[in-house]
C-alpha cells in the first residue's frame, strides 16, 4: 500500500518537514528501513540509525533536531509511539477483508449471514449457525450447527468451532485454535474402566476477545464454560470445562485452567500456569510464569508465584534461604561438635 | 429434540408424578432451568432453584417431597446421578452421524469403508485406508496412507493422521490433534549440525481410548508408540516417539511424556506433568500436576508430586519446611551467638 | 517396497554372507521382525530374538559369529548403527512426493512455482506467494499471502501460514503447526481495557529447519522472528514475538519462550522450560526440562535447572539438602532444650 507523507501526517495529526508528496511502500523499524520504508525514532538511542538507512519518511517528537543530513521527510507529532501505533493500525487494516463468500465454502442452507460476511475456501459452516455483520472467515474453518458469532468478528484458518458456542462481536481466534471440545470426565465403571461422561453444556465467549493459535476450550457438562468480554489469551493455553474467566483477564501463552474453577476480572496470568480445578481466584491476582494454583485466592490484587503458590515476596524469600542451605547445616555440625566435645 | 416426561421416564426407568405429556426441550442444570427444561436435584443444597425456576420435568430421588408448590412433572428414580447420565448420553446420541459420505471428500480409489460410514466435506483419505464399520469423520481430516481405524470411532474436525497408524474401535479423536508425526530424533553430524533420524514405525492406539483436542502422538522410530485400551488423554499433550502407555491410564492436559518410557496401567497424572525418557512407571501409580519424573517409578500405586518428584508426603512436609526456615535460620544464629558468649 | 540383499548391500556398502537374492519388504526391530523382514544386531543382548524370529536378512557386524541355526541372509558391516541410519532413510525415501498439484488446491493466479512442486487436496495459497522447486505441500495447508518458501521444504497437513512468512529450504513442518500468527502484544486503555497491538512484522525461518506438530510461532511487532538455520522444535512449543533463536539450538516438547528473548546458537533446552521476554541466552546453554528462565545467562556452554534457574551442580545439592531439613530441624530443636538446660 503506497502512500504519501501528506496522507500519512493527516491520519496521525502530525506537522510535515520535508516533501508531502514522499511516497513509501510500508513502515519499518529504523534498524532495518531504507528509502521506501516509514520509520520513527521514539528512543533517541537509535538515532545514529536514521542517518545510517535514510528512511523516506520518519517520525518524529516535535523538537527533534537532526545532528547529521537525512535525505528524509520527517512528520512532527506529540507522542511518537501514540502515533506509531495509529500508523501500524492503518497498515494492519490494509487486511481488511472483502466480504466475499468463496465459492467452494459450503454452508449449510439454514446458515443466516449478516451484512458484508468474508468466507475462505473450503471453510464448512451446519446448521443454524448465525453470522453477524462483517465476520471474517478464514479458509479451511469449521463452524458446527447451532453456533452463533457477533459482528466483526475473526475467525482464522483451521479453526474449529464445536456445537452450540456462542461468540461476541470483534473477537479475534488465531488459526487452529478448538472451541467447544468435550471435557476431560469420566467416572470409573465397575469393571475399573472409565466410561465417558457426557458434555452437553457449551462456550460462551463476550465480546473483543483474542484467542491465540493452537488454544483449546473445552466445553461445558451442563452449562457454560464462559469467557468474559476483553479477555485475551495467548496460544496454547487448555481451558476447561465449566471454567469461568472475568472480563479483562490476560493469560499468557502454555497456561491450564482445570475444571470448573473461576477466575476473577483483570488478573495477569504468565506462562505456563497450572490452576487445579473447583477453585476461586479474586480479582486482579496475578500469577508469575509457573505459578501451580491448589488453593482459592481470596485477595484481590495479590502477587504469587511458586508451586504450590506462596505469595511472590515469600517466593523470592524461600528461594534465597533455599540456596543458603548449606552454610546452615556447616553451622549446624560446627554446634553439635562444639557442644560434644564440653 | 423434544421429548415427552412418558418417553424420558420409560429410558431412566422412573415412576413419573405428574403429567406424563409434559414436553421438554433438552437438559439444563437447576440453576439455569426454566419450563422448556428436564434438570434435576442430585444434592439437596440446590432444591430452593427448584422452586425458584419451576423446570419443566425434574428428575428427584424416590423420597424427594417437595416443600413448596411445583408446577412440574417429577420423575422418581432410585440414584439421581446414575439416571442424569443416561439422560446425558440419550440427549449426546442426537448428534450420532448418518452415515454419509460428503460428495467433497477425496477418497483414494483404494480405501475399503465398512457400512453406516460418515466422512465430512474435503476430508482427504488416502490408499490403503481402511475403515470399520460406523465410523464418524468429521470435515477437514487428513488420514495418510495404510492407517486402519476400528468400527465406531469418530474423528473431529481437523485431525491428522500419518501414514501406517492403528487406532481401535469405539475411540474419540477431537479437532486437531496430531497422531503419528515424526518423533523428535536428531543425531549431530561431523560438522556438528543435526542429522534427522528418520522415522518408520507408527502408532497403535487400542479401543475406547479418547483423545483430547490438539494433542500430538509422534510415531516410533521403529515399532510402535502404544496406546493402550481405554486410555484418556485430554488436550494439549505430548506423546513422543515409542512409549508405551498401559490399560486405563488417564492424562490430565499439558502433560509431556518423553520418548521410550513405559507407563503403566491405571495410573492418574496430572496436568503440566514431565517424564523424562527412557523410564518405567508401575501401574496404578499416581502423579500431582506439574510433577516432573526423572527416574523410573517401581512401586505400584504410590503417589508422587513435586519436581524432581519425591513421595506426595515428603513432598508437602518439605515444603511445609521450606517456609520455616527463616525461623530456623534465626534459631541457629542466636545459638551461635549464645555459645561465642560462653 | 520389496529389496534384494544385494540391493541392500550396495547401498549400506556390506557384505552378504548367504542368499543374494533373499526379498524383504521392511525393517523391523528385532523384537518384532520376521522372515519378510531386514533387521539388525546393533547391541548383542537382542542376540537370542534373531535366532527365535529368524528375519529374512539381518545386518550384523564384521566379526559377528551366529551361536545357534539362522535361516538368514547376513550382510556385515564396519557399524551397524550407521548402515542402519542409512537403509532408514532410504525406506523413509519412498514417500517423496510425486510433484503433482491437486486439481481441488485453489492457488490465487499470482502464485510463483518451482519445479517438481507438490500441492495436496484442498490446500489454499493466496496471492504473491513463491514456492521453491521441489517443495512438498500436504493436503489443507493454508499459505497466506506474500510467503516465500525454499526448496525442498515440506509443509504437512494442516499448517497454516500468515502472510508474509519466509521460510528457507530443506525444512520439514509437522501438522497443524501456526507460523506468524499475531504476537501477544496489548496496551491498557484509559478505560483500563486491553487495545491491541498490532503485529506488521513477520517470521524467518532458516534453512533445514525441522519444527514439530501444533508448534506456535508468532509474528513480530515490527522486523522479524527470526529461526535460525538447523534449528529444531518439537511438538507444542511456544515462539512469542521477536524471538531469535540461533543457529542449530534444539528445543524439546512444550517449552515457551516469550517476547523479543534471543537464544544463542546451539543450545539444548529441555521439555517444559520456560523463558522469560526480553532476556539473551549464550551460545552452547543446556537447561533441563521444566527450568524456569528469568535472567540473562552469558556464560556459555553452562547447564542450568529448576525454576528459578540455577546452575545444574547447585540444584541438585539444594535439592537434597531439601529433604534434609527435618533432620537439621530436629538437631536444632536439641541443641536449643540441651543449651536451656545448662
Amino acid at each position: 500500500m503506497k502512500m504519501t507523507a501528506g496522507q500519512i501526517a493527516t491520519i496521525i495529526e502530525g506537522r510535515i518537514d520535508g516533501d508531502t508528496e514522499r511516497q513509501v511502500v510500508g513502515p519499518a523499524k529504523i534498524e532495518e528501513a531504507n528509502k521506501h520504508h516509514i520509520s520513527f525514532l521514539a528512543n533517541l538511542k537509535y538515532e545514529e540509525y536514521a542517518y545510517q538507512n535514510q528512511p523516506g519518511i520518519l517520525i518524529v517528537s516535535d523538537d527533534f533536531e537532526a545532528k547529521k543530513p537525512l535525505d528524509t521527510t520527517l512528520i512532527r507529532v506529540e507522542s511518537v509511539y501514540l502515533s506509531v501505533q495509529k500508523l501500524l493500525k492503518m497498515f494492519a487494516a490494509e487486511r481488511v477483508h472483502d466480504g466475499r463468500v468463496d465459492a467452494s465454502a459450503q454452508l449449510h442452507q439454514d446458515v443466516q449471514i449478516g451484512e458484508h460476511v468474508s468466507i475462505g475456501a473450503y471453510t464448512v459452516i451446519d446448521q443454524n449457525v448465525i453470522l453477524g455483520e462483517g465476520v471474517n472467515i478464514h479458509p479451511h474453518v469449521h463452524i458446527a450447527q447451532n453456533v452463533k458469532i457477533g459482528p466483526r468478528t475473526t475467525i482464522h484458518s483451521g479453526v474449529r468451532i464445536y456445537p452450540d458456542t456462542v461468540i461476541g462481536s470483534d473477537c479475534i481466534i488465531h488459526s487452529n485454535s478448538v472451541i467447544g471440545s468435550d471435557g476431560f470426565g469420566f467416572a470409573k465403571n465397575e469393571e475399573g474402566f472409565f466410561d465417558k461422561i457426557e458434555h452437553i453444556g457449551n462456550v460462551v465467549i463476550g465480546d473483543h476477545v483474542e484467542i491465540g493459535a493452537n488454544t483449546t476450550i473445552d466445553r461445558a457438562v451442563m452449562g457454560s464454560t464462559i469467557i468474559g468480554s476483553y479477555v485475551k489469551l495467548d496460544n496454547l493455553i487448555q481451558i476447561a470445562h465449566n471454567v469461568e474467566i472475568g472480563e479483562s483477564t490476560a493469560i499468557a501463552s502454555q497456561t491450564g485452567i482445570a475444571g470448573s474453577t473461576k477466575i476473577g476480572a483483570h488478573c495477569l496470568i504468565g506462562g505456563q500456569v497450572a490452576i487445579i480445578g473447583h477453585i476461586r481466584i479474586a480479582d486482579g491476582v496475578q500469577l508469575a510464569a509457573k505459578t501451580g494454583v491448589a488453593q482459592n485466592i481470596t485477595k484481590p490484587h495479590s502477587k504469587w508465584a511458586g508451586s504450590p503458590a506462596v505469595p511472590s515476596t515469600q517466593f523470592i524469600r524461600s528461594h534465597l534461604m533455599l540456596h543458603k542451605l548449606k552454610a546452615l547445616w556447616t553451622d549446624v555440625s560446627k554446634i553439635k561438635k562444639q557442644l560434644k566435645t564440653k
